[in-house]
């Protein structure tokens, strides 16, 4: 195995920043428009010269375009066991971008910008934002490299959406597809629970009420209650009483202590904007909407032009769960798309993509050698 | 069945409200001490000359005394549908007793009291509540109706944490004991969701930093999340859009109107000071403290003198969940306890002993018959 034994890094290997400029006007899907707006985009590997080696990962709703380390930065990317040479998306074999969503505030436009006429974020005067909008701009960023069609689009919780708008807007642009931990609409538990988390950032946001980074903090700690399995929590956590101080919750167990730091951590790094506008997008997202079959004109609804798509689902998430996954795999093989579904059991529920690397990496690479090698690659000796 | 044709409500049957005065000084738990403090209590149905036919109800965390209609109440009990001449709890044979829990707002001494000192409440100057002053008070009303063993003690939910410490404290006090979605101690998931529902309700206490009222509702709703299933949500809910206006989460989905309701009714109606304090004394809730066995006298762990017990959890229920049922019933076993263990499916999850008398009635019936069922009355013709 290659990962067991990896390659030298090479200055090609060695991920690159990027700043994508964003057609001006861009033109959101539900109205509203921006000007001068652009994405924050590393790319890992290089690219072949027929351009046919590309894989586009679409993140979860707080992931910055840093899913690897990268030359210009060498702090380890949320996917750092994922991506690099040998590992499931080779560097060695593939290019591999990854965008900051439009909207989320690690270097892309997004509403905690401020708005030079006020001097203030744009905050609500920001357009609304939608999955799709996440999805052309990863399109965007995809023709920037002059790439034609992707070997394989990726995405993970929100980017599972992401991925199924992009292949709805954009048919045939991606050989394959893979989905983890997605969704076609969102569940109403998922709603309600991001619904909860806006309330609270929200209300903060409009009128001050309530100190915002405590609400932000509250909103995170309902958050991580999601993507967490409850069975994880009780190994690692249990009722062990913590050497801290009590908190403000007047008791003192180490499961409350480690919530406090993921909130902290949280609030340090995102912006409760952000926040806001993707969880409701999220939310509002609903693959239906892009359905082409009338009565008149029956056939596959979405009209989704793919080869093979891999759909991964995690027995254990609250958020996403198991059987929208398995309902992705059935819409894609009604598209006339060959899909493998497989169901991973990890007690880290929604956020095992961010852990399992033993789990994910056999699988993905795996299905990108069947389904996503580049021709021109394959061609080379 | 009598439930079919139910009897005549014969004014015995009638309930009957009643305050149990505390002994003053009550002494806590853990510590500090309550002058002149009172349980308000709720009874069904006429005790017997032999004082042997009593049943004991211990409530869950937000539940009043008024358990059932009553002469000086007529609205409806939050388990209406259970007791009643023919139902589960049959008022035609048994004499039940429903106290509302020392520390919450419905009648009984709490944190929420007006302190005479200050003219205001006595909020976090009220002693430390544990689950086992909620048992021990119990159990003093009990001993006020000049009951010495009861036919069957019953918890739900915290009651089902009570009726267990009631088992340790009061050995031989009762016959049998019906436990339903309790827990010998908490799960990590259930600290984790009470500690930051405390969180957002202990800082507005505190500091009146956050309103009051918003920051309750909010902490109720992160409650409801836990309480009800992921699939009843999505059957009931979906993705389907409110003919409301859009609220303060800014999105517009019927899940989001039902959380606001259910937020708005409890606000409305519990007080959060009691609130607060019953929620931590579930959290540190730990039966194994009153382990009695040691390594020179090897025994049972507890000592509890149960004839006969039934364990009832519900498989959806993610607060209590289905493994600590399961343990309870262990536990019971090795207490040379008969111990019957049920396992139901609801989609109600943890509130499913509020919503499913079908389901409840039969097995309380038939384990009440068998194994509560007053001695004297058994004589009778």
């Amino acid at each position: 195995m290659m990962s067991a034994n990896p390659s030298v890094v090479t200055p090609a290997n060695l991920g690159r920043h990027a700043i994508v400029p964003l057609p001006s006007p861009f033109v959101f899907h539900a109205g509203g428009e921006l000007q001068s707006g652009h994405l924050a985009v590393e790319t890992w590997g290089r690219l072949s010269p027929a351009r046919d080696n590309a894989l586009l990962v679409f993140t979860g709703l707080s992931a910055s375009a840093h899913a690897a380390s990268t030359a210009d930065d060498p702090t380890p990317g949320w996917w750092e066991d994922l991506i690099g040479p040998g590992k499931a998306l080779d560097t060695d074999t593939y290019f591999i971008i990854v965008a900051n969503s439009i909207g989320s505030c690690f270097g892309s436009s997004g509403p905690g910008d401020v708005d030079p006429a006020t001097g203030k974020p744009f905050g609500y005067s920001w357009p609304e934002l939608r999955v799709e909008d996440i999805a052309r701009a990863g399109q965007i960023a995809v023709e920037h490299f002059g790439i034609d069609r992707l070997a394989c689009a990726i995405g993970v919780s929100l980017g599972g959406m992401v991925v199924l708008a992009h292949a709805a807007l954009f048919p045939g642009r991606a050989r394959s597809l893979i989905s983890i931990s997605g969704a076609m609409v969102p569940s109403a538990f998922a709603i309600a629970t991001r619904a909860l988390q806006r309330e609270m950032v929200g209300t903060a946001l409009r009128t001050g009420e309530i100190e915002l980074k405590l609400a932000f903090r509250l909103a995170r700690k309902v958050g991580m209650l999601s993507y967490i399995g409850a069975a994880l929590l009780e190994n690692r956590f249990g009722h062990t009483a913590s050497a801290k101080p009590a908190g403000s919750s007047g008791t003192h167990f180490e499961v409350e202590s480690w919530l406090d730091h993921q909130a902290e951590k949280f609030a340090a790094r995102f912006d409760p904007w952000s926040f806001w506008y993707i969880s409701r997008a999220m939310d509002l997202f609903n693959l239906a909407a892009h359905r082409r079959d009338t009565v008149l004109h029956p056939g596959p609804a979405f009209g989704l032009d793919v080869g093979r798509a891999l759909v991964v689902g995690v027995h254990e998430d609250q958020l996403f769960p198991i059987y929208q996954q398995s309902d992705i795999a059935v819409m894609l093989r009604a598209e006339q798309v060959r899909t493998d579904f497989v169901e991973l059991s990890s007690p880290y529920g929604h956020d095992a993509f961010l852990v399992e690397d033993k789990l994910f990496t056999p699988l993905i690479q795996r299905f990108l050698a069947e389904a996503a090698a580049p021709p021109s690659v394959c061609a080379a000796p």
